[in-house]
């Protein structure tokens, strides 16, 4: 049977399963449709007890299960007695990114992931971008790790605040965000140093793929090509560093201006 | 029969596995004492036959394995069709860090890891020392991850270049190191923002556990708690992402003297 990239798409959003317990307790506090909590049978900490409290109040059917069920449905390994199901992830629109900034009344701050593979790479950095007060984080369709529960759980929670949308071609996307604006800086060794770079201002983050980095035709169309200083014996920063290192200068910048 | 704690660790730091192509041709090129090579039956891709010829030049038995094989040694999960088995980790002292500080002709730049117990975030955290410049890092004996395969691997290699010391006691290495002119910062939420304290000179670095941060103890005999601005809706960064955005901010501050 022939099956078209659309429909294990659309498979793969409808599987949305949440493990652990700050992730699930993230995606309650949040408002997330959870729809049922698995819980492991015999567990009764507090902990445990405050998300199936939540998982009451929001209309969430509660299933006591086997630590042994609970393995086999855990793609993290690490479920800490907790899976949540959620309604599928809606991703965001862009325009959604660009809203929450105009409600906070701040210039758009956005991150542009091209290419992650590694789910908890996307985790990390999408717990990034909410920590350093981005407003979304755009995600191409192909060859890009979606929002699974090990991304999920890699967020921290952060997949319930922090927008993340999907766009079909990055380019495309970040040459429209710069009518509206925008400038887009992308993470690259053979940059200017991050430090000597203007970041103000309504700025996208271009992080590449842990393997190849930013590609060519999404680098072309930055404004700004920045380095982070390195030093050391080896390549290159893991992704999730680099794009924590990389914002939070943009961070620094920011509170420099508006102090 | 009883094992005492010594024997424990003695028989972990035997077994010392490299996985992945990346991580085994560093320990190749930093000179890792590596004894034998299993490589997957069959592949004989450049990259492969590069580490083949290098383990035949460094006199390392060189085993064809099938891929189950491969897959039962691994602790990654990811070997890529190459683990290496190297003579055990010599964790350094923390002499051999300040003794690098001075041959380089630098202020010493070390980071201090109190508890921090994922082998990726370990190994990340080695991978950002490395590359931003500092001399070595820092773990306590009990508590802490140690050098596993998964942490030599998330390290991508730096591990071989970047001394770790292992000590017994931190606090007490902390205060050693402060009376030889060393200042420490601790990373910490109730800190006054990293960008207003002076971070240049001979530093120590904090980083505390993911679960529960920097330890009371240790936090106390620190100099200055230094705090990452945080704007999001959910708790705190990922610990190798705090790493690198406090690291940094040190290197930040050192060009700008330097400039």
């Amino acid at each position: 049977m022939h099956m078209d990239e659309k429909s294990i798409r659309e498979t793969d959003e409808q599987q949305s399963m949440i493990e652990g317990r700050n992730a699930v307790r993230e995606a309650f506090r949040a408002g997330s449709t959870i729809d049922r909590l698995y819980v492991q049978e015999g567990l009764k900490d507090g902990p445990v007890m405050d998300l199936i409290r939540r998982a009451k109040k929001a209309d969430a059917v509660v299933d006591y299960v086997t630590k042994e069920r609970l393995d086999r449905m855990s793609e993290t390994g690490r479920h800490q007695g907790v899976i949540a199901h959620a309604a599928a992830y809606e991703y965001a629109q862009v325009e959604d990114i660009l809203k929450k900034a105009e409600e906070r009344g701040e210039s758009p701050f956005l991150f542009v992931l091209d290419e992650i593979e590694d789910p908890h790479n996307l985790g990390a950095i999408i717990r990034t971008a909410n920590l350093c007060g981005a407003h979304g984080v755009i995600i191409p369709k192909r060859r890009s790790a979606g929002l699974t529960a090990t991304a999920f759980k890699a967020s921290a929670g952060a997949v319930s605040y922090t927008p993340v949308a999907r766009v079909n071609n990055l380019s495309q996307t970040i040459e429209e965000l710069k009518k509206k604006g925008l400038w887009f800086v992308c993470a690259d060794m053979d940059g200017e140093v991050m430090y000597n770079l203007n970041l103000t201002g309504p700025i996208g983050v271009v992080i590449g793929s842990e393997g190849s980095g930013v590609g060519k035709l999404v680098k072309e169309k930055c404004d700004m090509t920045a380095s982070i200083p390195m030093k050391g014996d080896i390549d290159s920063l893991n992704a999730s560093v680099a794009a924590g290192v990389l914002a939070y200068e943009i961070v620094r910048q920011r509170m420099k201006i508006n102090a």
